[in-house]
């Protein structure tokens, strides 16, 4: 063979393992695929999270190093490409669901609680406890677009809890200490018209938005009531209903606040976990009266309805928190109990429903179960999970 | 310079020029991109689609080849990658929105009308004119998974109309002729059940189910009335609900069938448009008794409800079809109009509503607005566009 043989043969063989290479990174991180089966589970103790394919039900890759990820939570990118993980230590989170690496990181305050993606998909908000307010970035760059104090009468600052998107691009969020909720529009541009609605109640806690954008409840933990805003008639202003729904009635202890954000709305009903009482409150969505108390096994944390709005799935605070409740929306009777085991600490369902996603904290696993016959399909290895959140949030309001 | 070394240059430019080509090709087809803002529009006339971007309202490509395309709808695989196109002469074609490629591609029967995915997105159904029933595939494969014809008691065969998914990996649809609804269950594997519900009534031309998968209707082109089928409570039978809704109270010319996949679901009503009437019918959805009729510039085609649910976009039959109108969901009063141009077929929303697209079909032209403020914010060239359809369709029940 001839020296310039021997050489094209060599850099032939290179060229084949270059492309090799290619192929093989083509099956992993990188590969072209579509986003809308991915998915990204929160590893609380480890500042990691894993992102997830809900069609083939594995794991396909774990990210480390998003710092402290204690009651994290994820909002998409409006392409579902990139996943925003709002950290609990003021960390905002880039995550590239494709090449499966952080492409943008920031710490954008000291002490913050979940975070917003605007209508458009262009701003991300962040609400903040330390320092109290809402600070709103562009959600390609990270760069900040505005910062807004929540900053009372009296000059004082307080905790931001209850952030959301609301349409017609607005933010919307609650200030714990001031019991005043605020409308942020930013459907001008990047300076928002603020609205401030005052003395909505004492120590409001969380809030949540109703699927179709329009209604805001804020949970109050110092008065046995809620805060109503309607978000089409925000001049009405807010509204007190469900006066004495039991929040105060018999001093409980609550061994870990509910989730509002996990509220259930199906059919004619909401359905609401009562704060330290073993039950679940059916309210009527026209005049948000109660309808019922469904006895349930422990006190409530993330009360979700399906996809198809026939069940209505319930997990429980400590030390109820190794057992799952799924509630018929027609007959509000239990219909079905699951033990998947220690901590069950939140679960999602696949987008149209056909599965549920269980995290099984203290048993580092998440389990995967058929929406309806409850039989178990899989399991994965996932350190200390906490929050299960699916890429179609992208297109839903207020998720 | 020696031989070798002018053959290690000669190489390293190939493989340079070779280098270049893969990164221009990244930047079009093939480019790593989330899938989550893409779309498809139907270019009737010429059996081709063209591929959109609901981020950068820019078209990314057009795709020909698919058959005769009047009447096409698409539906989306669960990974949001892959369009299924269904034809007017039963073809069905399989299309990579990433590597913007058809990957498969088969003529099914002589003559269909639009098709469904299994809520494990691993089944697609094709309900045929011609044999009349339904063909179910493997949505990865298009390998022929189960035959359903639809065949009555005396032995004859129905064109089959409505096809739709429901909860349970149930398919739903409605016998021409027969006059049957039909529900064929998958949850057990391959083979089917069947469950047929016989004399629902004249003539049953298209049918809707409601966006928690519960409720199928079905029009009545014979009578005046709809057939309502329960999915939660099938044993229970079809009921007839809005009888004497006007559908034959006076004999006016129908210019084309309004479309009842296009019935709106807000707060508490249905909107519907009234066949061959220049009205909008509101409906209760708890007992579906009429509770108002709104007078519209036309004969309603398309009756949609924004994501928000705060408004219903109409567009009209011939001669009227220049106009869109916007119902107020509150007060049921008409607030907006649009006369985007001649032949207005079809409206989408993106998935949180912050924009709407029109297909302008005798001015080639796709317009895109700001869907509360109705300003114009784009056109595209689109060769005679009729069905738009974004990707976000996945992740619901009954799109």
């Amino acid at each position: 063979m001839r020296p310039l043989e021997r050489l094209g043969r060599w850099l032939t063989l290179v060229l084949l393992m270059a492309l090799g290479q290619a192929a093989v990174a083509g099956g992993e991180a990188g590969q072209l695929r579509g986003t809308g089966d991915l998915g990204v589970i929160v590893e609380r103790a480890t500042g990691s999270v894993q992102i997830v394919d809900t069609t083939t039900r594995e794991s396909l890759a774990r990210i480390t190093g998003l710092g402290d990820l204690s009651h994290a939570s994820v909002k998409y990118s409006r392409d579902a490409r990139y996943a925003y993980v709002f950290g609990r230590d003021g960390g905002l989170t880039q995550l590239d669901l494709l090449t499966r690496r952080i492409t943008n990181r920031i710490i954008q305050s000291g002490n913050s609680i979940g975070g917003a993606i605007s209508q458009d998909g262009r701003l991300l908000a962040v609400a903040n406890y330390d320092p109290g307010g809402v600070k709103v970035f562009d959600a390609r760059t990270l760069e900040l677009v505005a910062d807004i104090p929540a900053v009372d009468d009296k000059g004082e600052r307080s905790k931001v809890v209850g952030l959301v998107d609301a349409p017609r691009q607005r933010f919307v969020f609650t200030l714990f200490e001031a019991g005043e909720i605020w409308v942020a529009d930013f459907s001008e541009g990047k300076e928002p018209r603020i609205t401030r609605h005052r003395e909505v109640g004492r120590q409001p806690y969380d809030a949540l938005i109703t699927p179709d954008g329009r209604h805001y409840i804020a949970g109050l933990f110092g008065e046995d009531g809620m805060a109503l805003l309607d978000l089409r008639n925000p001049d009405a202003g807010v509204q007190r209903i469900m006066d004495g729904y039991g929040r105060g009635d018999e001093p409980l202890p609550v061994f870990k606040m509910p989730h509002l954000e996990g509220w259930a709305m199906a059919g004619d009903y909401a359905f609401m976990p009562a704060v330290g009482h073993h039950s679940v409150l059916v309210v009527n969505r026209r005049d948000w009266s109660e309808v019922a108390r469904i006895p349930v096994h422990g006190q409530p944390i993330f009360v979700m309805a399906s996809p198809d709005q026939h069940a209505v799935w319930v997990n429980f605070a400590y030390p109820d928190n190794d057992t799952l409740q799924i509630i018929d929306v027609d007959t509000l009777e239990i219909t079905g109990e699951l033990k998947p085991g220690p901590a069950v600490l939140h679960m999602e369902f696949t987008p149209r429903g056909e599965h549920i996603w269980v995290s099984v904290r203290d048993a580092d696993e998440v389990h995967i179960y058929d929406a309806y016959s409850l039989e178990r399909l899989g399991r994965l290895n996932v350190e200390s999970p906490s929050g299960i959140f699916f890429t179609a949030r992208a297109h839903r309001i207020g998720l």
